[in-house]
């Protein structure tokens, strides 16, 4: 085929192409890329967190955002703020149909609780303190504990200047460590949101298609005390005075435009060896769509003549809806594709290279063979646990959770385990007061008794002799027997009380094992046994990292032996990917093509008048009335609303501000393509395509829709 | 809006962009344009129509065709050939369903009854002997009978000559006039034809849109007689021998190439006056809209459960949805358009060069004053009668028709109205005989109560005082009187009779007068009326042809003075465009845009394996095994099916041959898009494209599908 071919040519020369999610300081080593690629700016100028415009940057915790005014202002996408709208809506004042204007400061209204704005702070190269000369001996649980304990106190250090939140990140499959601290913005305020019909039109039809018509962005502010400090919301806060903003661009994006997108994407596998790649397309993915599918089945079947149930779990069939439409998306693209031949090839080659010389086969064979040995063990059992993994209750996984805590919190805490840190605390009492908006008995019996029978029917071997005793399972259980098993937990369990729920995070590990809910009851007849396997877990991580690591070292030699500069696969951290404006030579349907960019004419031509497609009858009439101000483009004969490029992103990169070749803010990417999802394991440059909202349709609808006049002054624009 | 800012540039100059639909001796005229586009022959080559490759293109009457091998192999649609595909299935062998190919000329088989192959022989400007110095002078009705007393003379000799088909065609809205001689080949025979799933794959569904992916292709051969002749179907014929054919191309076509179609488009409609638009725009096609869907509703709602009588009206209702959605995709491109203020515009500039010289002025002035008053007083009175025209009973139409045949055949041949001489029976004895199998009682009786309770609503003076006495329509008749009384005209109507029917066209006037039929007894009764009535239309028609072909004068003068050659609205007769092959910067949705090509990828994906989308699986296997033999084309990485070029071609282009720029056939056109159908008046480049089937489908199809390797030699190609 056609199109892998030319994926092939491009993936055998990543740097080549627009491919890559950069580290800001590995911008110099592709300065001849980027201006080709159309950059004005000096690619050093990009490096300086603490300058502009990365200075500008921010994250909010798996969305991108910015700076975009000396106030505080941050631009992000509607789709990363929706739970604000929705947190500060009521029946009688629905924000999310009608959007939101804050027409001075105090009308700013307090983000949904829990939202935060991160400002990348610094980066700090920590590799040498993460794998020091103490730990680089190790092997197994004793090294994968040492990095543990090394993190902890990078982190308890670096958290000691108050306000901040630090993190290790690792990079290159555990080759590199940074240490990343980040203010942390807790005040974080609602400024303006278009009405749902703009900001997330389209809906779910919509979603990861072109063409794409979704005016997907919104407004915070960052509050901190008036002395300049994170604080929790308080009436006494101010607006946060970021040292660096972005501007927002003047002229018109054109086709072919240089465009450069900065934000924190999530998780990407490029760097995947080819049995990963096996085991997730052939195995894991599709087993989970099925799974997903199932899961959705039960729970329509569960909640279909009980709202209060369905509203419960929409935000989880949405969740369960869209993982699965991904995943299909990636396995029909896999399906198409020859990734597999190209990794196995490109594997080989870099095996053949170690072995062409003493030094490279001193230096990575032994680790290049044993990465493959660990890796097919790990998947072994993963596909032996997997029955028993699906069936497992949510309860018992809560139950796990908590009694685990109790325990970690009777030492100090510098030497509790990762995750059950003082730090951590408020996920868990988030996690615990909001179990009763996402939980109802009859869809979680449901969901055991369906998943359940598949494991109690497996033959005795193949079940987990420990998680049998705890809870209950018998061999040859029959149908009836295993129900009424089920029926019993639900009925006698105390998580389904919200106070005695509470209470469990106070309680003592000696309380838990007085306690008759048959959950907590499994939770501590396992324990020794869930630590058992957690150390045999972490022994086999230990040898993971430190193989995996060796692999990603040895494959990066191998890029630069040949010129190539390789780019850590994406980590929540912050990255720049450029690339340009432009449409594809083949669309959806064979015959047709996408062109870069969607204009309001089709909202209108979508535009129903409910549902989805709901476009305030307000926005269509400036459309009709071809009322297009400033923000008028002749080439398109209207206003652009998104475009297509081919910036390298994911999930997380969503609110990323997206400039041109001066750095001026042209608009926000906000989504990916169906057909070009696996781009997450391979980038393929004539498929992926980002899509962005426009930012002249940003500033065209809060001129002439939303009269949001006192922000576009804010912005420097009126 | 950009596209008719653009469309106006065009229309302006005509002669520079790819409209038109040039009379072959007009090609030198346009020897420039054509070297442009890329045309390697001189056009001279293309005027002589009793050489190549004109000497090849037939008519079948309604569709254009070609002879593609020495042995009268006829090229054309499957839609073309559809009616003798339906006449040769049979239930237990639908050829319909599975394609037909004859193995051998032993097992060609008749083509549906009335089937014909019009072979151009002569083409001749007899202008001057239908307005003779005589006829010059005359004016109204007697200028009418004058041209149609001539017309008839000229063709009658014509036809002298044995198995040919004379006929003058009016060109430039009657300022000019042909006379065009035929050989008519009666005996046609069906050679080859895929299966549904590939000749109408996509069905309505597809119908004017594009993406497309339709197989429309198959082949007739001719036949006469051993002496060459044209003669009735007989085992004695022998495959006609044309002097010409056009060969297959071995090159792919690419994006950008020239490409002609060369064929018999039918009707179209740029020459028309601003007042034709305006009442044809906003009266004439929006009350048909209207009244087809009326008549859609009434079909569907008395055939809901009379299987029979939906199969009688199936054929109709087919062609008032086409003609509905045709009609519709017109009106919404008119919104969208100022094709009027143009039309405006140019009629002015017209007027204005008339008047700007005494010589002009004394030529075209008053006529073109004329020429408005009487096509107002036509719209006038269109609109005056048109509640009876839609209401008037189908069978009170066809009891005038065969009571004015009866009374012109008490007169010698030559003297009869045309229409109704001894060349036009055949015509008349099919629609007797053929009544049954399109007419039921209870159908045609609700169209008749629904549209004439809309008549007799309407004030005495609005309505028509003969047709009432002749029917039986009172004042302020009741809804039951109504139905009272159409029920009894279907209850003593002898036209259900089919032996009855058919003896009608051996009847004199005077047993018709003694008819007790009650559609039969109004005729009779309005005889004297309808006279009249066409005497007053004759008259103004006589009055027209004068001021509209002394219009047509003045503008193709305006234009010549403007150094732009001008091309006369299509009328059935043979004609040549030229344009490139190409996509569309915008496609059906914002956002997209349209490639040049569709590939066999998209027959698999649009397949469902039922109805419209029922590729044959032999075809899919072929498709999924990438077998594409010698007709892979690498930059499409598959084998073409459909494209797109900017061909200007209407109705009864259907089945053209497209040519390169060698004279080799490289597809058959078969469609235009929806949103360019206005291009029956209004010539959009930006939009405007034709729709063809790629000859290296057909070949590829013929070879790895249906196994056609005889027909494949025949053509030359194996």
């Amino acid at each position: 085929m056609k199109k892998t071919l030319i994926a092939l040519a491009l993936l055998s020369a990543p740097a080549l192409a627009d491919e890559g999610m950069w580290m800001p300081q590995q911008l110099p080593d592709i300065a001849k890329q980027l201006k080709a690629a159309g950059l004005k700016l000096n690619p050093k100028e990009l490096t300086q967190l603490t300058e502009f415009p990365m200075g500008a940057i921010v994250s909010l915790g798996g969305c991108s955002a910015s700076f975009v005014s000396p106030q505080g202002l941050v631009a992000t996408n509607h789709h990363c703020v929706y739970n604000s709208i929705a947190y500060n809506s009521t029946p009688e004042n629905d924000l999310l149909a009608n959007g939101f204007l804050a027409k001075a400061l105090s009308d700013e209204v307090a983000a949904a609780p829990g939202s935060r704005i991160y400002v990348t702070k610094a980066v700090d190269n920590v590799t040498d303190k993460i794998i020091d000369k103490a730990t680089a001996k190790l092997t197994g649980q004793a090294r994968i504990n040492a990095i543990e304990a090394n993190q902890k106190a990078l982190v308890a250090a670096c958290e000691a200047d108050e306000g901040h939140r630090c993190t290790v990140a690792s990079y290159y499959g555990g080759l590199e460590f940074y240490l990343i601290k980040q203010l942390e913005i807790k005040d974080v305020r609602l400024v303006h949101a278009p009405a749902e019909g703009v900001g997330k039109f389209g809906g779910d039809t919509d979603n990861w298609m072109w063409p794409r018509h979704t005016g997907d962005y919104s407004f915070y502010r960052a509050y901190v005390s008036p002395e300049g400090k994170s604080a929790e919301y308080s009436e006494d806060n101010v607006p946060y005075q970021p040292e660096f903003h972005i501007k927002l661009a003047k002229k018109p994006l054109q086709e072919g435009d240089f465009v450069m997108a900065l934000g924190y994407p999530g998780r990407t596998n490029r760097h995947r060896l080819p049995s990963e790649v096996l085991d997730t397309f052939e195995w894991s993915y599709p087993n989970t769509v099925s799974r997903f599918k199932e899961t959705l089945d039960i729970i329509a079947e569960q909640t279909a003549d009980n709202k209060d149930a369905e509203l419960k779990y929409a935000s989880r069939v949405a969740g369960l809806n869209n993982y699965m439409k991904n995943r299909q998306g990636m396995l029909d693209s896999y399906a198409e594709s020859d990734l597999l031949e190209r990794k196995q090839a490109e594997h080989t080659a870099l095996k053949e290279w170690v072995n062409s010389n003493k030094k490279n086969r001193a230096a990575y064979a032994a680790d290049l063979e044993a990465i493959e040995a660990l890796l097919k063990k790990a998947q072994d059992e993963g596909r032996k646990s997997y029955t028993l993994d699906v069936a497992t209750p949510r309860l018992l996984g809560m139950a796990k959770a908590l009694y685990r805590l109790s325990n970690e919190q009777t030492k100090p805490n510098a030497e509790r385990k990762a995750g059950f840190q003082e730090r951590d605390l408020p996920r868990y009492r988030a996690f615990v007061a909001g179990l009763d908006r996402s939980f109802d008995v009859s869809v979680e019996k449901a969901l055991d008794k369906h998943f359940l029978a598949r494991y109690v029917a497996l033959p005795k071997t193949e079940r987990d002799a420990q998680f049998d005793a705890a809870m209950g399972i018998t061999d040859n259980m029959s149908t009836n027997d295993l129900h009424a098993l089920i029926d019993s937990w639900y009925a006698s369990t105390l998580f389904t009380d919200g106070k005695a729920r509470a209470a469990l995070l106070e309680q003592s590990p000696e309380q838990f094992a007085q306690s008759s809910d048959p959950f907590i009851k499994a939770a501590v007849a396992m324990w020794d046994y869930d630590r058992e396997q957690e150390a045999e877990a972490e022994e086999h991580a230990g040898k993971v990292q430190q193989a995996y690591a060796n692999y990603m070292k040895a494959k990066i030699a191998f890029m630069k032996a040949q010129g190539k500069a390789v780019y850590p696969d994406a980590n929540n951290t912050l990255r720049v990917t450029y690339g340009n404006v432009t449409g594809r030579d083949h669309g959806t349907h064979d015959g047709t093509a996408w062109t870069a960019f969607t204009t309001l004419r089709g909202i209108a031509d979508k535009a129903t008048g409910e549902g989805e497609f709901n476009a305030p009858q307000a926005q269509l009439d400036k459309i009709k009335a071809k009322d297009y101000g400033d923000y008028y483009v002749k080439s398109l004969d209207s206003v652009p609303v998104n475009y297509l490029a081919t910036l390298d992103i994911t999930g997380g990169n969503s609110g990323s501000a997206v400039l041109n070749d001066k750095a001026e803010l042209v608009g926000l990417a906000f989504d990916g393509t169906l057909d070009s999802i696996i781009s997450d394991w391979d980038f393929n440059l004539d498929n992926t395509r980002s899509i962005q909202v426009d930012s002249r349709f940003m500033l065209w609808q809060m001129e002439k829709v939303d009269g949001a006049d006192e922000l576009l002054r804010e912005l420097g624009v009126k």
